[in-house]
């Protein structure tokens, strides 16, 4: 036992990089890598040249995912912002936390106290956390990031379009700086820009320190918008210029690490919040927005806000050099909610006793070690379970009622094979009557559980 | 001038890799590289890997794009088999050769003499020329491809499914053999994998001549089929297995280039005939073919046989080491007919003076030394013009008549811009009325030179 310990200690020492640092650093290390989130607002599954944009042309997020993993069946919580964004943080569907809707200028809603975001797990363990973007978990009554573990903050803290004329509100659209906003008119076309130089500098200040930094763009959401300096690159309008410079962002934030010597040792993931418009909405092409300002969901069918992949699943690319090998591309199942698990098991944090999970590890499936981290997934949307994905199976039903679902009132059941069918055309019901039942099965007791919770909820302070 | 071309000279002769062969030999060979044209079968835009298919994985042809360019619009002359695959062949419009319809097993019709095919020009340069797969250019009448220019053949003439249950016919479906049919029934498991044995053998017993190799595989044409050794290979099913086994033949063919030192000198070109089936005919599925046995246009409009993008747009990936530079991606239009005129301007073939050809040289641009080599595509459909695109925009008309359309009467006219909307979703005629002239004006002169061909091709022998 003696001896093969010191050859294995041997081999580790062998395994180390001239000009690193020794041993205990590096363990110290690889329990607190760096952790960057980066996340698009809208950005749909078709449009990155890496999931098959033919126009768009994105060599920093195609060369991230050669360098890591590209996930196929990538999925958010909901297939709109606020609800998709409480659960990447918290790793919980958007029920168990109540922020069940979008939210607005006007909301006096947001993130609970008794959440428990990634920023405050990191927080424990020594980790510098900032967020610069688009929160959308509330602003008023101590819901903003600065109350919920991130250090610092600034960005707009809901949509871009949150303003007249596609919203009514007295309220302005600005930037904020922590608790406060800073400026307004915001430029917005100077937005992606101003948040990728807060994090160069953010990574550059913190780069003797672990550090967390969420980056979530307020683009593509429409109205989209960007620089001089990009506009007319892309041959793909507006909305392609808008794409290729949140590429250029991700290259930016790249390109820091490694001049920075963080590059192996920081996870850089790249996501977004739900798919994208099928179609610019009436309110966005009256106030003068063109319809094919929306995003692309490839060959998935529906868009954001809709019970379909074209809503839920989106790009997921995963890089970290010093874990995750280069090359993979894969179709396994894996969801937002994955990722909280995973920083939170990483370094180690004691998560509170009293809130169930969602998501799990899916490091071991990063790795190429294991399967897909995520037994089934259930689509809800607007408080309302719609439906459950297991394996290749995707089962939807109608509800649109105004009370819970009972398992024999189903209506309007389509099940669909992802694997054989992306595109949600074909329906296997009458083929699979078995799976059929067991999913109806799984839906009513899952629905059974948001039930349960709410009404705790509800009775709770 | 003589110390400069002295210096140039040398320079040259530093370039030449220990081991090749002296400049005599490598300035013959620069002229006439070999050349490999694999041709899939219905296999759709979003098929593979590199143009975003989520669950079919497709290696070889990823790789092979890394190594070359990967064009994003690259266009068929029609979205049906015999058009298309007589297009290729002799850089022509079908109206031009008289081509026009799908051939079956009992057509007496086929490719006319007074055409001039790749592989008679190419056998004019001493070239050794053969096709292993699916002619559809006709079997009777001296149609077959030893008649016009190949050197060998071995495959089935026309479509796997020309046989009862899917079509009605004496004739059995047989693999022939040059001009006899020499084996039937056909077992289509096999089909793939014989016509790579065939294309291996081929590349090594002509490794010191130039040759052509055309790869047109019956796959994934349905009845989609393969071998036990590929059955439940891919998680996308039969289909998925069937897009992979062709992955693996590119791989094989590559592999052969790579061992017999002929990959540096071989230009490799891979694209389908036309896009998939929006779903199995009623026919197909009537004979036990699942309706997910087709393929998947991706993020394109329409299918096989329909004028949109989703019939004529198929994958083009070109890979020539020692000419094309690696890892290109280009939205520029270009078409299967300027595979043609390259091929010949290559080998500097003495074209015939009496035939009107459609395609361009395509070198430059793949060389990335020049722009699109296409001006302008007809979208041309059971011999009536449906449609046009210039740079981005695309033109498309009703023309379902019997009578040649004329410029005043076009009906449900739709312009697309295919760089912002590649779905062809929003129609631009009414905001853009000066290219919808433009372009009106151009279908109806193409239209008038589609009838002047036909009438002189009623009025010739």
């Amino acid at each position: 036992m003696k001896i093969q310990f010191l050859i294995l200690a041997l081999l580790y020492m062998a395994s180390c990089k001239p000009g690193m640092k020794g041993i205990d650093k590096d363990e110290k290390d690889a329990n607190t890598p760096n952790f960057v989130i980066l996340f698009a607002d809208d950005l749909g599954y078709g449009d990155l040249g890496c999931y098959g944009n033919p126009i768009i042309r994105t060599p920093n997020l195609d060369q991230m995912a050669d360098e890591g993993i590209r996930l196929t069946s990538f999925y958010v919580a909901e297939s709109i912002c606020s609800p998709s964004r409480v659960a990447l943080l918290t790793g919980r569907y958007p029920f168990r936390s109540g922020l069940e809707f979008v939210l607005g200028p006007d909301s006096d809603a947001g993130i609970r106290d008794s959440e428990y975001t990634i920023a405050e797990g990191l927080k424990t363990k020594g980790y510098a956390t900032a967020i610069f973007g688009k929160w959308h978990l509330g602003h008023k009554n101590n819901t903003l990031p600065t109350y919920h573990g991130f250090d610092e903050y600034f960005g707009i803290p809901y949509s871009n379009d949150m303003m007249p004329p596609w919203v009514q509100t007295e309220t302005p659209l600005s930037l904020w700086e922590n608790t406060e906003p800073v400026e307004h008119p915001v430029d917005q076309d100077y937005l992606t820009q101003r948040y990728t130089q807060r994090a160069v500098e953010f990574i550059r200040r913190n780069k003797d320190n672990p550090f967390f930094l969420y980056l979530p763009y307020n683009m593509p959401h429409m109205p989209v918008n960007t620089s001089e300096e990009f506009r007319g690159r892309s041959r793909g309008g507006l909305y392609g210029d808008v794409i290729e410079t949140i590429d250029w962002s991700v290259g930016e934030v790249l390109k820091t690490l490694k001049e920075e010597g963080l590059d192996e040792n920081t996870f850089v993931i790249f996501s977004s919040d739900n798919g994208p418009w099928a179609d610019a909405p009436p309110r966005m092409v009256a106030a003068g927005n063109e319809r094919y300002h929306a995003g692309n969901a490839g060959l998935l069918r529906g868009s954001k806000a809709t019970k379909f992949d074209g809503g839920f699943r989106v790009p997921g690319i995963f890089r970290f050099p010093g874990r995750i090998p280069a090359g993979q591309v894969s179709a396994e199942m894996a969801t937002t909610m994955d990722i909280y698990m995973t920083l939170m098991n990483m370094t180690e944090v004691d998560l509170p006793g009293d809130l169930k999970y969602d998501g799990n590890d899916m490091m071991p499936f990063l790795e190429g070690k294991s399967g897909s981290p995520t037994g089934e997934f259930y689509f809800i949307l607007a408080q309302r379970i719609q439906g459950i994905r297991k394996g290749p199976w995707k089962l939807v039903i109608k509800n649109e009622g105004s009370v819970r679902i009972e398992h024999s009132d189903f209506e309007d059941i389509k099940l669909y094979n992802l694997d054989l069918d992306p595109g949600e055309r074909y329906d296997f019901s009458e083929k699979k009557p078995e799976i059929v039942e067991e999913l109806k099965q799984q839906i009513a007791e899952f629905d059974l559980q948001m039930l349960s919770e709410s009404l705790k909820r509800q009775s709770s302070p």
